[in-house]
């Protein structure tokens, strides 16, 4: 008997988690990877920090190479081969070797599509110049960063004003590049609310950043075949010799709906909790799926490493035989620009109004540390609950040290499903270090839940 | 009609956090504090800090001053008076003036007991040796501070090897004292397992202090009137020409016991949920009571300040007539030594066998930041979950960074009684800086998961 054959189509987060997830519980299985890049397993969240120079070789970005996948894993790792088509009727994919150009069919009995996202990208045209990058494979930055040495350039501009925005605006700054960031909507970082993106705002000046908003790139400007700058809708010029853009990401799922996948009004690939699709055999997981956000109670598209990894294991387990499922998101994201720390978890202001949720909302400013123990600095908290119930929905930090693991609490107390008023009564630890007396996340909560029952009462 | 008068005994945490919520929900009652010592509402975990000169001066402990009370919250403050009696038959209590030795009796009509706790001190009649000191008052750290800045001993003896000797033997090598610690138990730190106290010792031994186990000191020895060093009990001599006594506190309980109000084993004052104690209008909080320990299901000595702050406010709010519960504890406390964090919360694996709980354990050790960034280093894991049921006990951690708010997140999980499969399941926020794409807390759960899993299989 031939043994099944799992044929993985992105080898990335999501990718070979499950690979690495299927053979763990498998070992009869033959297991093939295809990716189209020349990586697999490689960081993209540690991109901007290649680009820095804070991480000196792209080799250092890599989790584990093809080899260790092949050798110790026993999984078929195909490097620069790309699934052109998936054919579910005579359960094949079409791969094209892109060293040699050469198409060649694979049967499957499991399928798992892993293909990730990719940056969209508001004027294609203006990729073809020399100094115009996006940032998604391994290979994108090292383009960007070879540019950087090559050319040393000196003004930079930056499409977009999301969290890679802000990471990168970061790396191009400690690359000795002036900043410019273009953002089209009113505001940047459009998942967190005003108190938050203030605060941002004003670490970007400070660190020398021009931040345009409400505009957007109408075409770039050349010298020889170089760009120079950009020209915006308003008519603004805007002086540039090399351009990221990063105005956010969209599923590769055309492949997959074009086979007859099932996908979202996002693009996304529309998945059940086993991470399989509408067609038997055929499974996704990782940033060309969406997530189920507990919060909300609806998928979201909120594509990350986190996620993906998740989702890929809990693919690969229900490929193997498994009998598991991916319970969902709170929406945790944060990152780290300049001297911030910026983290959210649940529902925004802002996505409690347009879902019109009856919430209390507040605001504080607490201490990192004991407030006599030295490098103590301000952070600022932002929860979120249910006005009823105090049921907390959600939480915003900003502050230059104990944020991202905050939120972590936070997030933990949403999935939990945890009253403003018992995160009140948590028993979190205190040592003058690492936070004062009365910690942040306990103030935020005391405060919010007085709000709560003085308007109930009210 | 005259007004309420609510009497405090004790102004440091528990005390003023009572006094200040009962002012806060009632204008109209009269609040009086007597304080013992000079100072209320200062910070005894900042004292260390104070002693290395990290913090310069003893009024920047001070979360406020007694005219803080005075003024703005409406509170009378006596420093430097101390309750000396309690008489529940008719209501009152006998105050002596420290400053004149005049004492006077005072009528309540709610009582809250926040006497704190003091150290014990093994050897009594070596405490009136100059150089041989406790840590509890803030005129304690003043006294010790000035000596080590006019004496400038070299060679410095901490008795017990617990948190606060942890804190002080880091403190002593700041100030440029060699310390050696000796500790009575087989091991340091016995409210923590052998992976994390090993490595404890490890970071001691690194920083030149010396641990001396399974002995005691028998009796000081002198130089005119100052310690020269101790005689241990297995006859060892210790030259030390300054002494701290750090071998753990009893709760301040013997006046309230005198008056009738009922103690534990322990000697805590024994109070319900709403900190009132077994005599009607008295209450009780702080390091002088208990706490329910949530996981134990039982009462637990834990003496901490953040438990003092909640039980305070508790107190106060039931004195006020409100209707508020303390809910308990989890067991967490945190604390820094040289360059290690060390956190635990729940149960330990030792706690676990004395408690006859049928458990899984498990030690992992994973990074602190994502592998490829700068400052990346290990940090240790180790859970004891029900093998039943897979429900989260206890968690202790230890490594440079990234180990108390994840100890928070664990803290969290168990009061939210999950599972370590719920566990894997968080959504946990993930940048580069700030941890990897797998973060300890979600392979530390994953690990623990399959041995839960296993085992119960098998």
């Amino acid at each position: 008997m031939k043994n099944e054959r799992l044929i993985v189509v992105g080898g990335v987060a999501a990718g070979m988690s499950g690979a690495s997830r299927a053979r763990k519980l498998r070992r009869d299985m033959e297991i093939i990877v295809f990716e189209k890049s020349g990586y697999v397993s490689y960081a993209m969240c540690g991109m901007p920090y290649f680009v820095a120079d804070k991480v000196k070789t792209p080799e250092s970005l890599l989790f584990y190479e093809a080899g260790f996948f092949r050798e110790k894993r026993n999984i078929g790792v195909f490097l620069n081969h790309e699934v052109t088509q998936i054919l579910p009727a005579t359960k094949t994919v079409v791969v094209e070797d892109r060293g040699s150009g050469k198409e060649q069919t694979y049967e499957y009995d499991k399928l798992l599509i892993s293909t990730g996202a990719r940056p969209f990208v508001p004027i294609p045209e203006g990729t073809v110049l020399r100094g115009v990058f996006i940032l998604r494979q391994l290979e994108d930055a090292i383009a960007l960063k070879g540019y950087i040495l090559s050319e040393k350039p000196v003004a930079g501009l930056i499409i977009g004003g999301g969290y890679i925005a802000m990471e990168m605006a970061e790396a191009f700054s400690q690359a000795g590049i002036k900043v410019t960031v273009v953002e089209k909507m009113p505001e940047i970082l459009g998942t967190m609310d005003k108190e938050i993106t203030e605060r941002v705002n004003e670490e970007l000046r400070r660190n020398g950043v021009t931040v345009i908003k409400s505009d957007s790139v109408a075409r770039f400007t050349e010298r020889g075949s170089r760009v120079s700058g950009a020209v915006l809708s308003s008519g603004q010029t805007v002086a540039a010799d090399i351009v990221l853009i990063g105005a956010g990401i969209r599923p590769n799922s055309e492949m997959a709906g074009d086979a007859g996948v099932r996908l979202e009004p996002t693009g996304a690939i529309e998945t059940d909790a086993k991470m399989e699709t509408s067609i038997p055999d055929i499974f996704a997981a990782g940033d060309c799926t969406s997530a189920h956000q507990l919060v909300l109670g609806r998928n979201a598209y909120v594509p990350l490493g986190t996620t993906a990894n998740k989702q890929g294991r809990v693919a690969g387990e229900n490929i193997a035989g498994g009998d598991a499922t991916f319970k969902g998101i709170v929406g945790t994201s944060v990152f780290k620009t300049f001297d911030l720390e910026v983290g959210r978890t649940g529902i925004t202001e802002k996505e409690a109004i347009s879902e019109h949720i009856d919430y209390a909302t507040n605001v504080i400013e607490h201490i990192s540390r004991a407030h006599y123990y030295p490098g103590v600095s301000k952070v600022l908290v932002k929860l979120v609950a249910a006005k009823e119930t105090g049921r907390l929905l959600g939480a915003q930090m900003i502050g230059k040290e104990g944020v991202v693991r905050r939120i972590d609490v936070f997030a933990t107390a949403i999935t939990a499903g945890m009253s403003v008023q018992e995160i009140t009564e948590l028993d979190l630890g205190y040592a003058p270090p690492f936070g004062p007396v009365n910690d942040p996340v306990l103030v935020a909560a005391e405060q919010l839940q007085k709000k709560v029952r003085q308007e109930k009462v009210a």
